[in-house]
């Protein structure tokens, strides 16, 4: 039911039916049917009503049966107790695809729920594939197709699709995308997603050759990794820019580890988009804004931005908002520098960002951005001018705009003010030209050009995954255990050691005889750890002794292990004591993993200790993790960027972090059931020393090995 | 001179002569004439052009001696080298104020700079106040009075006022204005500010009664410290809002600690903003959207917001807007529940953010906003509407303003579109009620005013003095010294008893034997430190040997730290070993003082150690320090929070932190000489037991005792 093909009917209909047209004008379903008719939809268009008449001098039928060739797509306006009868109707009729924009679903609570299940229950047997219920419908602008009930006009034709869970966002993005001078190619709302959804129309609205981005307003997405697998399809060749929201109500996970308690909604997101190559926009406006330059400029080259302006000001303003968001200003040449001294007075400034003085005239305009675009240490540029004194922003924009058609890297414009500088505006718009009022806006678009060039850069990687773990190991010990907990260290140590991950000889005492004898045997000093599934952070309770050189010690240490835990959890379960061997010192940074109910498993990295969750210098990837996941988590971090060095700390074994990384990503996607993972502290010691795992725990939770992604 | 009285010709003058009043519709001069003429202004106003002739129908002078009374205000526009003549002009003339809008001063060059001087200089003489030169000029829109040579239209009469360093910027802030329907009050370009800065301007613009909020675009503050003094006695009446620009340039300073490294200077702005009490504003567009929210509304109670509309989208991205500036969401009383119960549809969601469905009439609207308003637990509302689908945006304006003019709790709106609600945008702005198109930026309109009545709140607080310190102590140390360099620990830990932070005893040992007395007089356990004016790390190059505990570790210690500082630093000039007292373990933090050249010293706090400058973990105030800075500085950091305690970390002693911020403040302010500070670690040991200042530092440079600030 998942395939494209049956998709097709929505976007490319033979004929539509609208059930529920209205002859009221009150109605939405008469409101349905104007735009339908007046959208120059040139196939066929059938009206249905159990009441008939006629509408737009058009006949309404009173059942669909009685609706003649050619009809596919239905749009669905009636109460919702009508719609089961009349789906099973559209398939005797031969329709394949529907649009419920009727309410009274799950929106409206458990009832509704339950109706909307066997509405899709009747959509399956009966073949038809559904958009809704509960939204404004959907809308082609080159085909041209309206099946929205949206008071009119519709948008202008252009190059942003826009898919939105909210269907009460669309009638706003249409008004600003007008107001704002660019077009919509196609908008759907998706309302409660019975059926089709958000990731299963990524494909079709890319394969519109009209559609040059897409801009997604997202409450949530239900299967994670196949949006994640179609996404990254998409943006291979059309940029896709989402807008989640709902951070407010993701609070936080209640569980036993620190990657657990931190690994949260918002970060699988962040970590889910980075890998499926999306771009995720802060606000509304800024989703729109950079929409329009992802659809409209070629990518640059680099980071190193130029900056034009007749108003030292707002050049101050942009290079700090283009700074602030990791690009950086261009250092021109100094034949870029001669050029420019012969264009412009003395007194200007031609220091990016380059001041030509409020005198500046549209010619200089022009001269200056054309010497500016062939300096190859410039990788685009950004204009701003508030209305000049002398002449008019619009002759500016005229001097400027066959320069940045000519041009092969992007130019954003900043045109400040607001009514004297319409005309302007409105011939940069024309132009296909991206315009802002503020320069940090103009900055924000830069920035998602870059992005989105760094994003294609490692489009095409692939997960790292190692050949030598042994899979069955691990599947043995998951076999003997109970559904959840905490596994035993010794178990943990073995799931370790199957994927190559280091971990301290250790064994458990159950009296101080066994605690000498393990400590010889592993090669004193060692470290002694209380051995308890009821007790999770040990040195809390005074659970673990270090650095215990010698017989004595080591007796001692476990009769006082044993005393402090009792005292500290007088009811917990005591097992022994675990003796472990002393490994040397080094950087102690975490890993983890936890499965989010969306992405599946997602991995984290950074400063270890027992203060993780206080100093949260933390980064987050999905796994199996790519080469540039792992980068990004590490210079990410402060964890990961001293790593290399710093002042008195030696350079630590970077590779072996890598490696922990890359197989415990790998475990954790083998084996769902693996609900909560975390070494910490990860010991790393000086290049080519590798790195220990020298305290870790695994809780499994085997209902999650059915449960998927 | 810098007395409120010289500058009330700007704002009052009784007759104005434009000098290069030009009757060439391309100058500059022209548009100067024609804008005051048509301002409405109504003293006397006098052209002069040394070409004679009439403007406008009256006649131009050809000196400023031939124009008759009343002129008390000068608006000068002629080539900088005649500017000098002229202002000996006026001064004969009687003319105590002049606003220089010439370029060709200090922004091109040394050359501009000493010309520039020179006019500041013969002002002085003839007692004239200066704006400028380099500005646009002023207006006010109430007076009214116009000397700016900016395109028409000026702007609308409202009660912003705006002042600018950036003149570019004041042509687009105008049109911006009218575009988003707010007006303005007085426009003030500052220009060189060879005379007149930012500074001066606070109190009379502020006592300006058309005036309710003051937006200013800042590139820099000469005078920090009566920047802030200024400040605060206009921000107790009226709201303040700044942008400054060029974070880009700032960078960071050459620094021989930690402290100086990292209190660059945007850290010093914002705590300057903070302790004059004036919001900043992060970008220009939010300085505007604020502005308009701080002329317009009645101060929230506090920071619980109730979101009310018909979209249940944009109401998600309102709250995640909300919450990540730091608001609440309320929580709703059972009667507002009911109450809305009774308002709106079974399917309506009740909950905050209150999604009313599509179908909300003006008229719930009303109604519901009404509940909202009068429930206890609400301190503010955000309405958001896209137009609805049965009604316009602006019958649901008109609903909404009554009821919010009744209101004694601020409302803001989002109006979700562009060109289809334009009739509501008009109703609102026409009703002074802040209108947004996006819920993230009415958001950020509502967290400018919590955050003004924080503001407010804290605005009396003095900073605190302890009368138990020795000034002269710290004094007769200083005068020993050289201009500059790092004081030797001794006088160090002298001058910190002298203020009341405690620091362990210590000795200087100049071989093994006096090493072993120390050891022995101070009480073992002990730690040895090199003693080198040319070691700033000590523990980088092996120089710090903790908790010797024996006399012959502590020989062996001796010649061991003298060792590892010869090899790792061939050349440094090793004055022995200090002896110092071993302190039990605590927490550590770092605290310091640097001097910002435009603020003064400056204070720092946060996670100590050396990995102080990548963890960053650091929050900065203005020595001395009030109650609030304090509490901000312990709040904004991990290291302040975690003192009252985290996991298995004990509470530790707070007051004992505070009383070392009070006292560390007092002795930077008290002497600008101590150009940095900085202890790293303060042990902070448990709840009761005080601190120990562990390793202190303290460069000194006599320079700056007498630059001040």
């Amino acid at each position: 039911m998942s395939d494209t093909d049956s998709l097709k009917p929505f976007f490319d209909p033979k004929g539509i039916a609208v059930i529920g047209a209205s002859q009221d004008p009150t109605k939405l379903g008469y409101g349905l049917a104007t735009n339908l008719h007046r959208s120059g939809y040139k196939g066929a268009v059938h009206f249905v009503n159990i009441k008939g008449g006629t509408l737009l001098g058009e006949p309404i039928y009173q059942s669909i049966l009685d609706v003649p060739d050619p009809v596919d797509l239905a749009a669905v306006l009636i109460p919702a107790h009508f719609v089961i009868p009349t789906l099973r109707e559209c398939g005797k009729r031969g329709i394949r695809a529907a649009i419920i924009g009727s309410g009274g679903f799950r929106e409206i609570g458990p009832e509704g729920l339950a109706l909307e299940q066997e509405t899709l229950r009747v959509a399956r047997e009966e073949g038809i594939r559904l958009i809704g219920p509960n939204c404004i419908g959907l809308l082609d602008t080159h085909l041209p197709l309206d099946t929205t009930f949206l008071p009119p006009p519709g948008p202008t034709p252009g190059d942003v699709a826009f898919l939105s869970h909210s269907g009460a966002i669309c009638a706003a993005a249409i008004d600003w995308a007008r107001g704002q001078g660019y077009g919509i190619s196609r908008l759907i709302s998706l309302g409660n997603q019975a059926d089709v959804t958000e990731t299963d129309l990524l494909a079709p609205v890319a394969a519109d050759e009209h559609t040059h981005v897409i801009a997604l307003y997202l409450e949530g997405i239900r299967s994670g990794r196949r949006f994640i697998e179609q996404a990254r399809s998409v943006v291979a060749s059309k940029p896709i820019i989402a807008l989640k929201v709902g951070r407010f109500e993701s609070g936080r996970r209640a569980a036993a580890s620190h990657t657990g308690a931190l690994a949260g909604e918002e970060s699988a997101y962040n970590a889910a988009f980075r890998r499926a190559g999306v771009l995720r926009a802060d606000t509304s406006e800024e989703m729109f804004d950079q929409a329009r330059a992802l659809a409209w400029c070629p990518l640059p080259g680099g980071e190193r931005v130029a900056v034009l302006t007749n108003a030292g000001g707002p050049g101050v303003t942009a290079a700090d908002a283009l700074e602030s968001r990791g690009l950086k200003m261009a250092a021109l040449g100094a034949e870029t520098t001669a050029e420019l001294a012969e264009i412009l007075p003395a007194a200007a400034s031609l220091h990016n960002p380059i001041d030509m003085l409020a005198s500046a005239t549209p010619d200089q305009f022009a001269a200056c951005l054309r010497v500016l675009l062939k300096d190859p240490g410039v990788d685009s540029v950004m204009v701003i001018f508030p209305t000049p004194p002398m002449h008019t922003a619009g002759a500016v924009a005229k001097a400027l705009i066959p320069i940045i058609h000519q041009a092969e890297k992007p130019v954003v414009v900043s045109v400040m003010g607001e009514r004297l500088i319409q005309e302007a505006v409105e011939h940069l718009r024309a132009a296909r030209i991206p315009e802002y009022r503020f320069p940090e806006r103009a900055a924000a678009a830069l920035a998602a050009l870059v992005q989105r060039v760094d994003l294609l850069k490692h489009a095409a990687e692939e997960p790292i995954r190692r050949e030598d773990v042994n899979p069955d190991i691990v599947r043995s010990i998951l076999e003997r255990h109970e559904n959840t907990g905490n596994l035993p260290a010794p178990e943990v140590s073995q799931i370790l050691a199957a994927y190559g991950i280091a971990s301290p000889h250790m064994g458990l005492a159950q009296n101080e005889d066994q605690a000498a004898a393990l400590a010889e045997e592993i090669g004193l000093p060692v470290v002694l750890k209380i051995a308890s599934a009821d007790i999770s952070h040990k040195s809390d309770v005074g659970g673990v002794l270090l650095n215990l050189a010698d017989e004595k010690s080591v007796r001692g240490g476990y009769q006082r292990v044993i005393k402090e835990a009792q005292s500290a959890m007088p009811g917990a379960d005591l097992a022994g004591v675990y003796v472990q061997e002393m490994v040397p010192p080094g950087q102690e940074v975490i890993i983890g993993a936890v499965r989010d109910p969306q992405f599946g498993p997602v991995v984290m990295f950074g400063s270890g200790g027992t203060e993780v969750e206080g100093l949260k210098d933390l980064a987050f990837g999905l796994a199996p993790l790519t080469e540039r996941e792992i980068t990004a988590m590490l210079q990410g971090t402060w964890a990961g960027q001293k790593l290399s060095g710093y002042r008195n700390l030696q350079p630590a074994d970077i590779e072996a972090v890598k490696e922990s990384l890359i197989r415990l990503a790998q475990l954790a996607d083998d084996f769902p059931q693996l609900a909560e993972i975390e070494i910490n502290p990860l010991q790393v010691f000086q290049e080519g020393q590798g790195s220990a795992a020298v305290d870790v725990r695994i809780r499994i939770d085997k209902d999650q090995g059915n449960s998927g992604s």
